[in-house]
């Protein structure tokens, strides 16, 4: 049993999604840890980690599509609106979305699926550096 | 300390709920381990897992009725339609509940409350093999 | 490598929100565990666990703005109203926001952002008290 922790940085080009496997990939190979659990984790609250199909590129883009039905940007129903209209849509697409996914590992790799990539999934409409923090326990 | 890992399959019969928490208990016995993490993860983008009230199935048919205004089969607005009506919203409804569940470990015992289950969530309309895995930490 | 885990409850005052960050702290520090996860688990289906921003209050109170759009009280499609008009809502935005939340936990210290905070999330408007499992594994 051990337990390796990372932190990594991506910078955001404003909203939509940027995948992050290979980077979580080479955190597990590196770990040497043969079965268990990695623990992807983003330290921010308008931004969400989410693992979705990653051969057609329209898949995300119906998901922004539909994320504006979800949340929209600037509802008049909103309170919280100090940083913009995107502001609340972002945290509240943050927490329905989720600011975490995990894998199971096993032989010393991540074991998603085929179809299955990992993505930082930017809400806000401007660019931000955004810290993850990926954990294998095993 | 130790990790156990067990993957199976299940065979849904389209767009519904099939409930594994039994599945998932017999791992946990088997691991021998006395406290730690149980984490289900399922290989899919087009269905998921959850964990809701395992008493009146209408809380499932209820939760299948949201889902068609959460992410409508057929919608316009979708670009990717290429296996069908049910495609991107399978997608969608994946996103939004998620791909993977956890449940603490006690006494050797998976410690979900008395009226939570366990349930595999298809989301496309014609069955499908799908393949889980599970890992006990601890 | 080792496990600790405590669980404790928390009385709601019905629909709301309610910071358990300093509790889950607590746990973590008391673990003596450096590096890690801290896996919070809820034993309901009609509460959740989220992380959202500590700071405005006003983001949490939108985002129960935002919760009557997506599960309302009272919807006329429900056919689960046992317990009444708030439900069928309350499990279903416990499947959509989640009964559980992990955080890495770094130098003995849980790893979350600066503006990140967990909270109960009450769905039903009757007050209940609510079991939390912590669980720390490293």
């Amino acid at each position: 049993m051990a337990s390796i922790q990372q932190s990594f940085e991506i910078q955001t080009r404003g909203r939509g999604t940027i995948e992050i496997t290979a980077q979580v990939a080479r955190l597990v190979s590196a770990s040497g840890i043969g079965a268990g659990i990695a623990h992807i984790f983003v330290q921010h609250t308008s931004c969400s980690l989410m693992i979705t199909e990653n051969a057609d590129p329209s898949v995300r883009r119906d998901l922004e599509t539909l994320a504006t039905r979800w949340a929209p940007d600037g509802d008049p129903d909103y309170r919280h609106d100090t940083e913009g209209d995107d502001d609340m849509a972002a945290h509240a697409r943050s927490v329905l979305t989720g600011n975490s996914v995990s894998v199971p590992v096993g032989a010393g790799k991540l074991m998603h699926g085929a179809w299955q990539g990992i993505y930082l999934w930017e809400h806000r409409t401007v660019p931000h550096t955004r810290s993850i923090v990926v954990t294998v326990v095993g």
